[in-house]
């Protein structure tokens, strides 16, 4: 978001820096003559105490004319303004038709947020190294639908880098996460980071506000408890259930899961649906961890009468190379397989969590509450 | 330096993700088609699970081809070995002229560590913005001799980030501050924040070690005393008091100085140059802070006889702006006109300390240091 | 531990410091004139140097009689050795009878680190508080079998400045909670900050090293993945299974649980555990947080042939206000009130999970494991 | 200060928790039964719901006679108000005459504040070690006139655990120390660690706001510089500048300084001393690091006529060890016997800075500021 700026003579300061510069290349290159006159009445004198001066206490004293300065800086700095901006944080996909749901959330993020610069950031070194390298022929992939910001995503912290040399000052770093879980957690330990460079001067600090939203079902903690969280987060399933119920069938998610941070909140949210959806049988399953596809399976099958029929959904953001795979492929341990040997009518649905709008703007209400906690203007 | 890898499932998961972006993009291309023939034999699978699987448990388990990939992992892994980085951290400077000290200080610690990567930082916003702006027109400034890596400078954090994504595990970080004042605390700020990153698995660390070199004149503590990093810097500026003292000159040093951290050590300094070089004249002066100008003046007219001629020399590692102007330049107000004003016939040397090779092998040599004490391998 | 001294001046610098101390105090009292004598040949000016050097560099170069000092310091030194502390830490209890389980563990680590420090901390803020006011009447509670260890027990900080103050150079805090939940994680903040104190001279740094133990069912993370943790404990469960087993009961377990970090794994715990006891029906419940008492009486509703009999155990380390009351109360809403009007047989074991050893013993397997990784001799 | 509660449920948790352990010891003794009758009625339901409900979200819904509570709560809760609470921290001194500069200190912070709790700390083990020793003799050292406060000093992490035992909410750590450098620099560490302490709800944190008050003579920094903080310290040197003057003395100050942080701040408050007292010469000296006892020796030779007499002071809070051996010692490395020796005329001046009022007060200042910076209300 545009706000006026806190530190006005720092934005002259960089105001005039490029003036300056530009100046310094005209003139060696012997052009712009006349506007030299001009500029050294002014901006030679000043730009150079004004350069050098970054490191100084005794900045304004030597302002001859600040007057002039500052009725320039009121018309120059429009552009200049304090600046805020929200970084999507997603682990990444390799998967080209899975990139939509980041999209999709990023899209709606802008939309909500119109002043407010968004960027997109993939935290896996790997997947961000395989775009890399497709990005070395960024024709073939934009032909694809493939958008400049995910062919060229950087990690969080060049983005942070970035945003720095850009001017913000505000920053919001949303993740995709489901939960506060490994991911998240790392996460938070970059955000923390950068939050912890304390400057011995603070307007040398690389940023003023650095937030971080929660994810999609929450976080630990009492200001906004994760079972309300969940309640708000279960209300998005609402179209999967319909269409279970429609199809008559069983509603089984497939979660990424880990085995270093327990999973159990799977079975809390699985519950949760279950109360809140109780037309549907709802399973719950993860591919690492607890609960797995064996505890699936045996759940399935403990109904009288017996389930036939299954709709099969990943509890992911992005349906990509899990949801391809393990859950859809054709090898004999994916889950598809596994379930139908078991006997079960089982129906594909290919689609990541992020594409689902009301679950995305799960998000976009988390940035408004990171944005609140934080003073964070937006 | 290149070392063998600790972790080489991690060398071999990007190599194969690596692989399998190129296979992928050849695929949709439908060309090599006798190459994916052997590809899809080992790596289709393969590859699938290894970039499903960085965030996964049980990785191992499930490779079928475990022996082939070991034995194709150490032939194509030597260029993927752990590989450490070294930052060579400035403030910047605008003046073309001036960046030379730098550039020379960088030259002379590739050649000392020609295994290493190195790469410059400019920690100044501003002199960023300036030549990001220049590097618009990259040519134009390469032809005048300015390096594309000064041209193209990032800041510290965009510089970790690039170092992550390209795989460097360890990193030092060498200042060419002249001493623990506030540049020095700042940088530090940014190094102990990246450091302080603790993942949930430590393979997932953004870095292995991250080292900071000590400034030229020393730090603060006990390991490696700041009197003792005085004395060595000292014999550094031998030849400057061989000129003065063949052209019968008092020298004086302006240093930058600020106000906001105690810069009592410029006497220290100038009582232990004194000491060393008891057959000519030095003074320490100071931009900002204490000692000014004022007490350089008065100090030089306390003797008798009179001092005639001044040797006028920046105590800065680039002799930029500052050194053009506030010393050198023909405003009033400059060093040389207060001091020529005041009876002094003053020669100006406009050669930043970084220029000095001695004195940049300070460096080399607190880049040795710090890898030593972090356990880096260099 | 009695380990060798890593620093030999300080622990002098201390003997010196006190016995120069008593010797100024009998100096004021005009006694032993005679002891005097003989002290003033060596310790008068040594103990002054060395009192006064304490923030000093050159200590050594003053001292006239070193090799004398040094033989007295290997003769009085072994009581003065560098020394590790363990801190046991309990959130804590009022209950006088529910102290035991807290004092067992103790015991056990006491018997198990026989050289070893170990010291008791509450970090309940409100239960020391009351611990305090009895601790106005020592002896009334001393004769009801309290030790004083918890009479007089202080908070986390306030016992990291005692260890320091006794010299006491390596510590490890292992905490009795269950799990990485909300009380874990506040322990971890205390023990990081602690940990984070970074002196500019090493010698001064409060403590050497700070270790963790992880909580009886485990942490996050992959150095001792939890799923292991869980199987190592639900082994000591084996006598409640018995028990159960011997009264055709069903095994129910009141745990605390939590509304501010996701208590999914109870159904972890209950699900390995059931997989583990097959032959006996295990429940577990959480006075906060998922799953709560409505849903153990619906699970416990579910089986054919109807449950009658009920064994009610805490999941807590003690038996404390929870046990006595939440669940053995005879208030209408306590479990036992609840599960007896829904038709079961509730028989109560008033026992925390503290008096079981093959539980409590875990804690000192953690410790094991916490000095292990911290590189602490044991 | 007294304010009013920001919690008021959590003050009368400990109200009513110090109440039922009350009423719990006088129900064991069989005593006092009307009065149980009475309190039966309302807390002891109350009262186990509290003190075990302290790790719990739902605290209130139990509440029945919330109303009662309220009213009782306001009225009792006067002396549970959120409380504040000021460290002197020093690092000590076992000479009991130079204990009177830190009591003088404490007296004139606890004049101007009040009601604000003002303890003080010693930061040396070593110094700690000798007192408590002492302390177990406590009458003989009180009839000396050693303040409990002083015999009875503990170390900082104790004094945080005892101030968050007893209910203390905000912190401001003054410290005794002259300037920033090692000892302030390691205080810094360990008030940082204990304001890095982040729970995961707000409610739990040991101290809402801790601050710390800047040296005598100021710290790095641009929000209160120290050019400025020198400036106000000089002034309070005008009654030791009039003794030198009538007794046409120089005046000679000996500081402690180390090796380990340039100590160039003595030269410019020596500077700034003379530029302040043009009457009199002055000269800062110091034990350790630069300008030592050979410069300034050297510098009170440059002058004619030839300085005769000399006044010798610590330039130190206490006129401790170092000024009773090191300053005006007998032996003939001490200050007095080396510039007598050089032919001057000394006379000590045995009083510690901390005796100054018009210094002692720059800490009242100091804690003034400290407290407005970080919004605690004195």
């Amino acid at each position: 978001m545009i706000r006026k700026p806190e530190n006005l003579p720092e934005c002259l300061i960089v105001l005039l820096a490029r003036m300056r510069a530009d100046q310094q290349n005209e003139d060696k290159n012997g052009s712009h003559a006349r506007k030299n006159l001009v500029w050294d009445f002014s901006f030679v004198p000043l730009s150079r105490v004004i350069v050098m001066n970054n490191n100084r206490g005794n900045i304004m004293k030597k302002f001859k004319f600040a007057t002039l300065i500052i009725i320039l800086g009121f018309i120059f700095s429009s552009q200049l303004y304090a600046k805020t901006a929200i970084i999507i944080a997603s682990f990444g996909t390799t998967v080209p038709s899975a990139v939509q749901s980041i999209v999709n959330i990023t899209s709606r993020v802008k939309a909500a947020f119109p002043d407010t610069e968004v960027r997109i950031v993939f935290t896996s070194n790997i997947i961000r190294s395989i775009w890399e390298k497709r990005s070395q022929s960024p024709k073939e992939w934009i032909k694809k639908g493939i958008p400049e910001e995910i062919l060229f995503t950087k990690n969080l912290l060049s983005t942070f880098g970035d945003l720095k040399s850009e001017g913000f000052k505000d920053v919001i770093v949303q993740p995709t996460h489901l939960f506060h879980m490994e991911q998240y957690h790392d996460l938070l330990q970059y955000v923390n980071a950068i939050r912890s460079i304390k400057t011995i001067r603070d307007k040398w600090k690389p940023f003023n506000k650095i937030a971080i939203g929660r994810p999609a079902l929450g976080t630990v903690g009492d200001i906004y408890p994760y079972h309300d969280d969940l309640k708000l987060a279960v209300k998005t399933f609402a179209n999967d259930v319909a269409l279970a119920r429609q199809k008559a069938a069983a509603l089984v998610y497939m979660a990424h899961g880990n085995e270093v941070w327990s999973t159990g909140l799977y079975v809390e949210l699985q519950q949760l649906l279950r109360e809140t959806y109780p037309q549907v049988k709802i399973f719950i399953g993860s591919v690492e961890g607890y609960p797995g596809l064996e505890d699936v399976k045996k759940n399935l099958n403990h109904y009288t009468p017996k389930i036939d029929k299954i709709l099969l959904k990943p509890l992911m953001i992005v349906a990509g190379d899990h949801a391809t795979n393990d859950m859809a492929g054709d090898e004999e341990d994916s889950w598809k397989s596994v379930l139908s040997k078991a006997g079960f009518d089982v129906e594909i649905i290919l689609k990541g969590l992020g594409s689902n709008n009301q679950f995305a703007d799960l998000f976009i209400s988390h940035i408004k509450d990171a944005a609140k906690v934080s003073g964070i203007a937006l």
